[in-house]
């Protein structure tokens, strides 16, 4: 069986230590998000495609849930006090994955070849893909407390100034315009089954539907394609979702994040707590629903919500 | 007393140690060369300019010579595993001056505004000045051992291939174009005393003689200029100058350093073991000549020498 799962960062990374312990990970393609990419101090960080690749590899910092375990923050903190920027955290392990990343990006290599290079080195066997090598970047269009209207870089709104401001709108800038990167279409078609793991809807995986070709060949596929809730109770797992999916007319529920995907969906897995859901979202937007407990505690936990996943689209 | 020194990068960091103990510091300009700059994993790394600054704070690592005391290298070292480009070695403090300064230039500032900002942050009280804010590279033009030109930065040359290469010639790629950093050409003519460190005559002080007016500055001035040997007994001191010396032409001596200086330095400091070597340069380069111990072991040792140094300028 085939699987092509389309993936954020932390909540996408859980998710996928359980798929891989399901799906052999030579069959599992990840399409991971890039429009939460910068380039800080003359690096190109990545953040999705480092979380995706530090979960697979069994380096993620568990508990923080992002960056690498074992790290440790010598640069930056030297950094903070020269005087340098300092809100984005870099982690000593981390800066070796931008440096180098950076540095092949600038000898002409495209993301995907940079990529690939870094989970071999990091020894993951799943087939990891940005969503695109072109640049997509996620803005948000913000209003400060005073009133004062901000262009914000996604990271620079969600990292720096920690979602504090109101949000009016949403923008993918580079998106319509990007192609998606090779394999990525392919991948799609020829996949049995599509999984949309539990990450953002707005600002996670919308990003990788808005380059052009991905979503349609998501729809024109057949074969079921399932989602995991990103949203327990009316609240995101982690982050701060809340924030974000009403400004794109979302509700804030397992049925809000559902509806983002009406039309690419057959399936969706929410948690137990929102079972009452489960009959308006099949019925208002047409896909099969599985309830289980989706808070994935560990990777056994995180399996068993795969192979509920994965067991409904099946079925 | 006004001070202006010329720099390389370790054995002037021993010297001005010394000289800053003879001068208060708020009345020395030191004129760094950043012909050996250069852009790595998409930072600006300048490693002259760091070692005076690292030197002069207090923070280089006196046994290596280069870098910070206490540094680690665990992004260097996760970088070499994943098989990126380790040969210019980057530790984890270091790594923070490379990312600030790489931002603040990023933003617009030139580098003579970010080597200000890395000295006050650093707590250097002496005025560190780039040689230009243009961008000047040296590059080697080598042979290597089955007799194929090679065209290198001068950092590869030194530090990736460390030096086992035949030297046909030293270019300066940019001097002829770029302008003195903002103060520097000041700073020479307002100067009581100019004093080349002891540093490789032809890969730290030439270059910066190279940069249109800053000789011219030093020729028209009146008043001492003077120089320390940075040869001893017909070897350097540190590094690899006997390597470079003579594809311009230099004999690898005290004398033979001198004379890339001739019209000039008015004084010429050498070793005790080349004593010898007095009379001839007195003589051909007409050279007022110090004799002394010019092995900076210490700062104490380093204090005696810049006293030497000032003493025999003014006399």
């Amino acid at each position: 069986m085939k699987v092509v799962a389309l993936a954020g960062g932390v909540g996408a990374g859980k998710f996928l230590r359980g798929l891989v312990r399901v799906v052999p990970p030579q069959h599992v393609t990840v399409v991971v998000n890039t429009g939460d990419d910068l380039t800080l101090h003359g690096l190109r960080i990545c953040p999705d495609l480092d979380s995706v690749t530090y979960w697979l590899a069994e380096l993620a910092d568990r508990r923080r849930g992002w960056g690498r375990v074992g790290d440790s923050f010598r640069a930056l903190e030297e950094l903070r006090w020269l005087g340098g920027e300092a809100w984005f955290s870099l982690g000593d392990l981390d800066l070796a994955t931008h440096l180098t990343r950076t540095q092949w990006l600038q000898q002409g290599r495209t993301l995907s070849e940079v990529t690939a290079r870094l989970c071999s080195a990091f020894g993951v066997t799943a087939r990891v893909l940005p969503m695109t090598d072109d640049v997509v970047t996620t803005r948000i269009d913000a209003v400060d407390e005073e009133g004062h209207h901000l262009d914000l870089h996604f990271q620079e709104y969600w990292v720096g100034r920690r979602a504090r401001d109101g949000v009016k709108g949403i923008r993918y800038d580079g998106a319509g315009q990007a192609r998606p990167a090779a394999g990525v279409a392919e991948a799609v078609t020829a996949a049995d089954v599509v999984v949309f793991c539990p990450s953002n809807p707005v600002v996670s995986i919308r990003p990788i539907l808005e380059v052009a070709g991905i979503a349609r060949a998501i729809r024109e596929r057949r074969g079921p394609a399932v989602g995991v809730s990103p949203i327990i109770a009316g609240a995101p797992v982690a982050g701060m979702a809340d924030r974000l999916m009403p400004a794109t007319g979302l509700e804030v529920s397992a049925f809000g994040a559902a509806s983002a995907y009406r039309g690419l969906l057959t399936c969706w897995v929410i948690d137990e707590r929102d079972a009452a859901l489960a009959p308006r979202i099949e019925r208002d937007l047409e896909m099969r629903v599985a309830v289980t407990d989706t808070l994935m505690t560990d990777d056994e936990a995180a399996e068993r919500v795969a192979r509920v996943a994965l067991d409904l689209a099946a079925g």
